[in-house]
């Protein structure tokens, strides 16, 4: 993450304040339960140092339309379950190890605990939905969760496809990451009672912001120095998983090139030195540059998405951070 | 599973008639999907041959209660959809690559689609939920869910316990397995739109009967022919799993039968012949005699949650399902 990037993140926990601590003190207490295990995960969550950018935005849309109450803390803290939840069952699949550099709940507890953990936070965050009985709210999440976990499915089924085309990649990434940041942005405008275009808009925002971000980050994978993005680069690579830069890499690579991507991904060997040719190429086929653009694309289509709302402080941060999270260091 | 339980589960069949197939036709339908490998799943429920019993519980109280919509039909195939989402997810935890005599989803396609999947089977259920509307309905399956998966995280710290005590062993059965017998029941009261008391009366019918279920399942397990329950003998005791024959067994036990518990759990080492060991333990100590009281127990129960209700066939099938659940060959 570039300084630029962090600025931005601190500026919104500034405009949000306290409602991002009462975020964080609702998903312990949202975690109090008899079976020992599951307060532990409320710890993991906040120990876990993870940006809160999910939350944030509902908590920042909910403030930008004026929200009162103090469900957008609660539906915040749900927001994060859900992310939790995917990500406790992501690491499950890719029988990952660590996670933002430190080690994953799959490698602290074995491959068990994480997928029943993720099917408590996914059931705990329907029971607080229920409770607090918005149906529209339901609704949001409901479809949200089930786009998401379609588009892991469609993910698994195509992930190893050197063939893959460009919109079938950028389908994966819209349900299975930018659906949530959509989510989270929809309820805070829904929270803020706003007319459907705005609630709309906000959905926008989200969905093109959440595909930059993602785009960003299977990007940075090729290029980021370890230490900045908190994970080392390669790891989609080491998984044979294809993105972005890849599908480009291979559509225009020359014939050995091909080759070699198919030695890599479809006969599955990558022996030494694999990643440092796969990034060569990469780079020679203006392939990181190639998917920053579609990258700063979807930045750019978020912020017209609010270009209708009236300004306010938060507009402008919520522009800035779709801005700023295309610029990270590569 | 003994002849009379057949007869009785045929019965069941002849009384909710069409609207089986109808729930059947809702597996379907309700899981078409753009991502192929969903489509496949309907059919993998469909094709997997499983009793239904969930579903048919919420059919007949539907119509013992005289409800006359379709939506009964469409709430049994959500409550196979959690079911079934409970059985892929357990499947991964545990590692079995056979149910019902059947390879397993884990085992066709390996331990990565089964958790994403189950997950859809999840989010899908929600989102029908949320399209029905009904807050009533939605809090059943919310909480209904919530607690079956605080069962599991249960289930997995305590489960390789063998001083654990029975309490906690029916805390897990009631959680993991009945909570769903008993909203499946509830639904269909809810349906029916009947009164407060008789919603209560089919959860409490649900609660006993699941519970009894389960106790008979675990305790067959020490006892069935492989052919009979359509699963091999000794699935527990290979995976270490404690559950009431073991721990009356254990409390029960003398110094030297102790310490063969303690070497096949604790120390998990379970040489060629141990399984023939522990049933003949499990024999000499009554173990199996205790847990069928047990079970049998909370089938009678099952039937006494329904006494007040207006007498019907459909309450009298109800009553001799709890009963012949119990008597299944062992």
């Amino acid at each position: 993450m570039s300084l630029q990037t962090a600025d931005i993140l601190a500026h919104l926990h500034d405009l949000v304040g306290q409602d991002l601590t009462l975020a964080n003190e609702m998903i312990i207490s949202q975690l109090e339960s008899d079976v020992e295990m599951i307060p532990l995960l409320g710890q993991h969550i906040i120990d876990g140092g993870g940006k809160r950018l999910r939350p944030i935005l509902t908590l920042v849309t909910a403030r930008m339309f004026g929200y009162q109450g103090n469900s957008h803390a609660l539906m915040a803290a749900v927001v994060e379950f859900i992310h939790t939840a995917t990500l406790l069952h992501d690491d499950v699949v890719d029988g990952s190890l660590t996670r933002r550099g430190r080690s994953t709940a799959n490698s602290v507890w074995g491959p068990k605990a994480p997928v029943l953990v993720g099917d408590y936070l996914f059931s705990r965050s329907f029971q607080i939905l229920v409770a607090e009985g918005d149906l529209a709210i339901l609704k949001i999440m409901a479809d949200a969760c089930a786009l998401i976990s379609e588009g892991e499915v469609l993910q698994l089924a195509v992930s190893h496809d050197l063939q893959m085309k460009e919109e079938t990649y950028l389908e994966v990434v819209a349900r299975k990451t930018a659906t949530l940041f959509s989510a989270a942005c929809e309820i805070g405008a829904v929270l803020g009672q706003r007319p459907a275009s705005e609630v709309r808009a906000m959905a926008e925002y989200g969905l093109h912001f959440g595909t930059a971000y993602q785009v960003v980050d299977d990007t940075l994978d090729y290029a980021a120095k370890a230490e900045t993005l908190g994970k080392s680069i390669g790891d989609d690579f080491q998984e044979g998983k294809v993105t972005l830069p890849m599908i480009h890499a291979y559509a225009n690579g020359r014939p050995e090139e091909r080759a070699f991507w198919e030695q890599c991904i479809e006969q599955k060997q990558r022996p030494d030195g694999s990643l440092e040719r796969a990034i060569e190429i990469i780079q020679n086929r203006g392939s990181l540059e190639y998917a920053m653009q579609q990258a700063k694309s979807h930045a750019r289509k978020a912020g017209e998405a609010l270009a209708r709302l009236a300004d306010s402080p938060e507009k402008t941060a919520l522009v800035q951070l779709a801005e700023f999270s295309v610029d990270r260091e590569y």
